[in-house]
Parts: C-alpha cells; structure tokens; sequence
C-alpha cells in the first residue's frame, strides 16, 4: 500500500515558489497545502501506479502533486464568502480569513494554472503530458469540477431530480476522481485501463456522496431529533430517496465496484482494494 | 497584416461548451468573451505565425483563442467587488453585476483551465504543446500575472520604488504579451526566436504602461487642472518621473523596441511593425 507521508514529503518539498516583495503571497500560497488534508486523490494516483508499475512512481509524484494542488484551489475558492463563505478549513483559518478575499481569489487563480505547469514540467513522455492535461482540464473545468460547482450553488435551495443530483455530483466530485485513477493509467502507458479505471472512479464518487449523505442525516438524527427527508434546505440523496434506500443504493454501488476490481490483474486489484476496502463496507448485511 | 476579424469569427465559433440543466452558465461563460476588446495578445501571436510561416495560421488558431481566454478570466476576476469592483468592462456590464460574484468566480477559474485544455487538444505536435503549455502557465501564473496583480493590490496605496513599479508591471501585464510573441515562435519552430521576440514582448509591456500613465495624468491634468505628482493614490511611472521624464522614459522604449525590430526577418519584422507602429510614435520629436 502507497505510504502516503512519501507523497506528504514530496508536497513539503516542492511548495510553490513565488519570490518577490511581496509580503506574504508566496506564504498563502502554501497556505492551504499545508493544512492537512487525507491527500485522497494523489494516493488513487499512486495506488494505480504502485499496482502497474512501481517503479513510475518518482515520476508520477508531479502529476500526484498537480491534482491535488488543483482540488486545492477548488476548496480555496469554494471557502470565499461569495460562495461557502467558511472561515475554517480542516480547523484552519482559511485564506480569505487570515488575509483577504483578494488574496482566496488570487492563490487559487495561481494553483489553478500551477497545476498544468507541473504536469508540462514533469519527467515524463510528452504525449503522456498531453494525455494528462486533456484529463486534468476536462475533469476540472468547465464541463467537469467547476460546472458540477456552479450547479451546486444554483440549486443549493431547489428540489432537484435523482438524475441531475447524480449528474450534480459526477461533475462537482467524481470527474477528478475518476481523473486521479484515469491519470494512473495515461501515465504506465496502459490504455485499455483508461476506460475501467474512469468508470471504476465514477460510481467511486457517487459511492462516497450518498456515504457523507448517510452519515449526515444519521448525525443530524441524533443530534437534533429530527427526521431527515427533504427539508428545503439541501439535494441529498437522503432527502431524495429517503435514509432506507440510501442505503441500499449505496451498498448497491459497493457491490458493484468491489466486482468490478476483479477485472484488473492482481497488483493493481490489491493496490485498489488496500486504499478502498474501508468505503466498500456494507450498511445492510 | 493579420485581419482579426478572421480570429474574431473563429472565437464565435469556439465558444465554451457546458451543457446541462443550468440555467445560464454557458451563457455567462461566453458573456466577457463576446464583450469586444482589441485581442491584442491574439493579434501578436498570429503576427508573429504570419511573419514566419502563414501557413501554420490555422493551426495557430487554437492557441491564439487560448490566450484571450486566460486573459479574459483574469479581467473577470479582477473586476470582482474584492477586487476592483468594477460593474462595466468595455461598455459591458460584468458578469458579478449580471449574475452574481460566485459565477463570476467559476466562469473565470472555468477558463482558466479551459485555456490548457485548448492548447493541449490544438492540432500541433505534442513537444510544441507542451512547450506552449510551459510557457502559458509560467507568464499567466504565480511568477507571472497572478503575482503582477497580487502586487498591484498589496501595494494599491503604498508609493513604491522604480524598479518594484516595472517589476510589477512586467508580471501584471508584460509576461502574457511576451508570451504572446514567443507562443508565435514555439508554434512555428522557431526556437532561436523565442528569446528575442520574449524581450521584445517584456520591453512592449512597459512601453504600453508607460504610455497608459502619461495619458491618465495628461488628461486628468486637462480635466481637474491639478499636477500630475504623487497624489498617494497611485503608483504610476507619471508619479515617479514627473511627467516630462515618463515622456523621455517612452520614448527610449520605443526607440529600443524599433531598433530591435530590425534584427528579424523582412517578413517578421513587417508582420511586427504593421501592428505595433501605432505604439512607437515619439512623445518628444
């Protein structure tokens, strides 16, 4: 299993660097990157890597780095009084709090690009830096992260459907990902992976949001006392189905990507199955 | 000389795509792109493909759009209420007054990574787009644009030195500009021109402040009849010089810029001159 300190030691290394008078931009850059963080996305990254071919991983580290420093900006972003508006982050003061909102709006911009300047920069083939920008872009722009984002905040107080809320949180989430596990592939050179391994994110992502929606009614359940369908205030998958067939659904999608592990070949299944048994645990028995 | 309405039908052409059940992001990502402006950045890149290979104009289309797609993300979030807070962009009301500040923000981090995305599926060789990618990211980025404009609002209010002003104006505005030269000589090949078109780009940049400068102190001079110095508001080369230095200080750049015209190509250096002649008349005859 991917030792994810190797990956936090290489992030504490390779911070960015923007030298210059100003007092304190080249600090709130690294700001958020240091907050901690479970560093979910780089270890499917190199958990993909790890079970193909091992000995890419120093050179998997950039492109490991890029995504995660692009779900950083995003979460930058996302903490600006103009959308979430959170002064914490993982319990720590966010940039806008500590400086000012300029300062959110302007880190981000600069991870953003940041991002596709690592992967160009990284020491690997150029037709595979290419396959990764295509990947991370389309994955975290606007038919991807920043739509899934903008549909988020536009329906945060309308009802919407199973099929847009799905299709709310394969953009907002899943896409980066299924990315995450999809640059894995584009990286050992392993094509006919691309494909299972996107898939294999996807239902991963969807997985994970009805998850975090289970496990926010159940709190929210026992804390206030209250029942959890749709309270106008929220689209969750809980509000949608109700806190039963949540939970069927997702052991539904735990089925189905533990059986579709099986199609890879033994490393790479193992490696995946390592980083993943923890959310593949099922609500009903 | 380029026709740019040539380039100006291929952006209506290649308008972002986002398709789904939001109501007006599609919209709203295509709003300041259709806005006007000069695409002067746009404009340089082609001139430089022009002047050395026209027939590589096509290809270089792509790269171009990319360009004025960065640049615009950062006018949409630099006329942000936490920025400058501006309501109007060329005439146009901006997005944050249309809409609101959130789709302000994710219509600009949306083309910021949608710029990449372009260049990394634009009909080149992949060493030419990882090398336009590279350098892209490294103008538009955190030791490029997004610290120039870090700067400018640390120091909004705070006289700084010459050196300081040109540093921030060479990352602010002059990188994207020299970029925009350079891209020109990576899309065709030609990589003995990179470094000269890249200071010839930087030198341009602060000609064009320079010059911005003595035109906002000459005719706020002729409107409110006050003197052009130090007001405590503005860092501008005006401020620092005195008026009648800023002229001098023009003039040398424009008399540099010329001479080093001369080292390109009849055809290059026409294509140059075609499209910068405007920008090199003398203050002082």
């Amino acid at each position: 299993m991917i030792n994810i300190n190797i990956f936090e030691n290489y992030l504490k290394n390779n911070l960015p660097k923007a030298e210059s008078f100003h007092p304190y931009f080249e600090k709130a850059l690294a700001h958020m990157l240091l907050s901690g963080g479970k560093r979910f996305r780089p270890q499917l990254l190199l958990s993909v890597v790890d079970g193909i071919y091992p000995m890419f991983l120093q050179n998997a580290m950039p492109v490991a780095l890029a995504l995660e420093i692009l779900h950083t900006y995003s979460l930058i972003h996302d903490d600006l009084p103009a959308m979430d508006n959170s002064p914490l982050r993982r319990g720590t003061p966010t940039i806008h709090t500590v400086w000012n909102d300029s300062t959110a709006i302007l880190v981000g911009d600069g991870l953003n690009t940041l991002a596709f300047e690592i992967i160009a920069k990284a020491p690997l083939r150029d037709d595979i830096k290419v396959k990764l920008i295509r990947n991370l872009s389309e994955s975290g722009g606007i038919n991807g992260m920043v739509l899934g984002q903008a549909i988020d905040l536009q329906f945060e107080k309308t009802p919407i459907s199973l099929d847009k809320l799905k299709f709310l949180h394969i953009h907002k989430t899943g896409k980066l990902i299924a990315s995450a596990l999809k640059m894995g592939a584009i990286i050992t050179d392993k094509s006919n992976l691309e494909e299972p391994l996107w898939n294999l994110g996807i239902e991963l992502g969807l997985l994970f949001q009805i998850q975090d929606d289970i496990l926010d009614a159940t709190s929210n359940e026992l804390e206030a006392g209250k029942p959890v369908n749709w309270d106008g205030n929220k689209n969750s998958f809980v509000n949608l189905l109700g806190l039963h067939n949540a939970k069927i659904e997702a052991d539904k999608y735990a089925i189905k990507i533990e059986s579709n592990l099986n199609i890879f070949e033994e490393n790479l299944k193992n490696s995946l199955k390592n980083i993943l048994s923890q959310y593949l645990k099922r609500h009903n028995n």
